[in-house]
């Protein structure tokens, strides 16, 4: 069980290695702060034509620096080809309100941390663009920052896989997907790759044993070959890599064995992503829209970042209104069911919320989420509230607390991508949100 | 006054120039008929992923051809960068509908032609994707084809210009927009170009003198200088010319006078798309956002392509659903009312309507235009019926007649570009359903 009220010396040596010491300073070091990296306040892309120190275009790796990410994290689709997820032309079914200013002042303790911090404090602290809070299935807290409003859609980041796992798994209850299935039984063309004799379930909790390297120092790294087939924008003259997320994936070897390890890499989504929509005989978009977007009563279409080739990129290129997603984590909540109707079996949800292998887990070295597993895509903290989120970097979260009946939503613009250094400010607020909720 | 019924000389000699001859035959010689190039039956983009024959990627001048074209018309978003024509979270106001079969037996004879076609039989023959018409404010007939659903978006292409026109006329009955003035007074960067010198009603009715080439077989034409600077992908290596449609649009030298003849050139578009982006403050796709789509009860958010700073493409970037623009098109027949709110003054709609210049736009001999205007970016047909529209090459229109209380907007993915292989099957297809719907 995570404990969030206490500091352990493994979560404070783990954060160390992020240039974390002392007392929590949210707030990046050098970084200008929430309030100052305001992207309304910037000024980026304002103006006919903005000056040129206020555009943001091309390449990915100068508009998703930040503070620039601040602006772009609402406006994915302005600088690369999108999918849509499409909510149908059904009306939305509103939410019902009973806001709560008092949360506001609801406190904890930071991870690792002494000083107590409030609610509305860590709303800076993490740079948060947007948050919902959904208690008993209303709406007792909302608010919009940074680049967000309600009419707007934030970069969901990996909470994408979160989806990409959810249809997995009703695939699986429902009985189209056969989690023991190797997957070059279903997906033929991934034979010669890792993935081949990996088992669909290995695949759904990331315990592939994959020969790939995420380390961004290192320009030989994987990650490098895998963004440059996945970039929607045409190849350079000469370039002869894979192209796009299906290519890729055939190229990646196999590391170690399978099942033994939790490893978080994006491409075993974009293997599930594959999967599925073989499976469907429909791309991730198509199938998020009609299992999910169209059956929601979302108000907003959602989008999907593609490559080249269109094919949606179902390891993190979703982005949503924030209140959709809320109702998506009302539909985990009310595992499968949503004013009034069931949209898939209640054992999907349980399943997920049941957690993978912790063994598995403990030996990625989480320390903010020590004692937690990962499952379908979704990251089990295995508290005593039973809790549950999809997770993205810089920030994003849906957190769902069965036990105080309560659903966050949170979606932020923090400089530093890795979630660790967005954990202590936010995972005790999560907490303490729900022990007052569990008050009234 | 437009005839649709009488073939003339002027316009068999001009449909020459396009390969006609004898009584008209809509299949283009060679092409594959509509129910023959049916994306679905076609197999685009078709599987995970789809076989290398029926993928559709850029370049755009491979997505663009026939008959990939019938496919990428609902798609654009999903090959280019673009943003969003909100129609915010209110709820759609949904149309009355009042459907009435008959139409499909409605008789014209093409223009040109001696053989009766019914209004069904044409929309085969102009390769139609979707049309609604609209009768006294209801909807009379409505059909979904090609790669169009109820749920989907269509590209508009030059329909955008008279959403950029019409946003300019807004303007300029508010008093916000002084039409007689230089339009370096209000883009001073337009200064040293062929439209600085220009007054804003010239840009606005295209009878600017540019010297500016739209031949395609020319591979030194502007059009090529112009479609490199737009293009939304980031620019090759050691390119030197202008990025975007502001750094093009000042390359623009004069040829001739200004409002001496109509020039159709879709960079006067993109000119009058500046000149109010500065006025309000505000980019095209915002303003058709604030000002119209939010305002008339839209059931879906449109969208526009961006070049690669960001700047939508005012002159042909717009896709959005079938019934939308039909609300456009009702909100121009009930000058500027709809849904019992009044959007902005009738005057607007009355200046689009009395035409512009008919010795000006004679000058450019469209055939089966004769006798025909253009204002505000609108095409005034200066017929009995006062009929006006909005057109697109490959066949788009939002056509309204305040005679006969009629909108048809129809979407369609014909193989040709221009609009006068399309208009002998269907204007007078236009004209006959009026003269049906007086009738009844």
């Amino acid at each position: 069980m995570l404990s969030y009220r206490k500091s352990s010396l493994v979560t404070l040596c783990w954060l160390s290695l992020f240039g974390w010491s002392g007392d929590i300073v949210a707030q990046p070091e050098g970084m200008l702060s929430a309030e100052e990296s305001d992207p309304g306040m910037m000024g980026w892309m304002v103006g006919s034509p903005p000056p040129a120190d206020k555009l943001i275009m091309q390449p990915e790796s100068d508009f998703f620096s930040f503070p620039k990410l601040r602006w772009t994290v609402c406006h994915i689709r302005e600088l690369m080809p999108t999918k849509q997820v499409g909510k149908g032309i059904m009306p939305a079914i509103p939410f019902r309100y009973a806001l709560d200013d008092n949360i506001d002042e609801v406190s904890f303790i930071p991870l690792g941390g002494t000083t107590p911090m409030t609610w509305e404090q860590s709303l800076s602290a993490n740079y948060t663009d947007g948050v919902l809070i959904l208690h008993k299935g209303k709406v007792v807290y909302e608010k919009y920052l940074g680049c967000l409003g309600e009419a707007g859609k934030h970069a969901a980041m990996s909470m994408t896989k979160s989806v990409t796992g959810l249809l997995a798994e009703i695939l699986v209850v429902e009985g189209k997907l056969d989690e023991t299935a190797r997957v070059s039984s279903i997906v033929p063309e991934l034979e010669g790759s890792a993935f081949g004799s990996a088992t669909v379930r290995q695949v759904m909790d990331m315990t592939t044993g994959l020969n790939y390297s995420e380390d961004y120092s290192n320009p030989k790294a994987d990650i490098w070959v895998y963004s440059q087939a996945a970039s929607p924008l045409p190849k350079p003259k000469g370039y002869v890599g894979p192209n796009g997320y299906f290519e890729y994936l055939q190229t990646v070897k196999q590391q170690g064995d399978h099942g033994e390890a939790f490893g978080y890499r994006t491409i075993n989504s974009d293997a599930l992503g594959w999967i599925i929509a073989r499976v469907e005989g429909k791309d991730v978009a198509a199938l998020t829209s009609e299992r999910i977007w169209q059956k929601i009563g979302a108000e907003q279409d959602g989008y999907m970042t593609v490559d080249a080739k269109g094919v949606p990129f179902a390891g993190g290129g979703l982005s949503a209104g924030l209140r959709d997603l809320g109702r998506l984590g009302q539909l985990m909540l009310d595992e499968g069911k949503l004013n009034g109707k069931r949209l898939f079996p209640k054992q999907v949800v349980r399943n997920i919320r049941a957690g993978g292998d912790k063994g598995a887990f403990a030996k990625a070295g989480y320390a903010t989420l020590a004692g937690g597993s990962y499952r379908s895509m979704w990251w089990v903290f295995h508290n005593d509230h039973g809790a549950f989120a999809a997770r993205g970097v810089h920030g994003q979260t849906i957190y769902v607390d069965p036990t105080a009946d309560m659903v966050i939503v949170r979606l932020a613009s923090y400089p530093v991508a890795k979630n660790a250094k967005i954990d202590p400010t936010s995972l005790p607020a999560y907490q303490a949100v729900a022990e007052y909720l569990l008050q009234k």
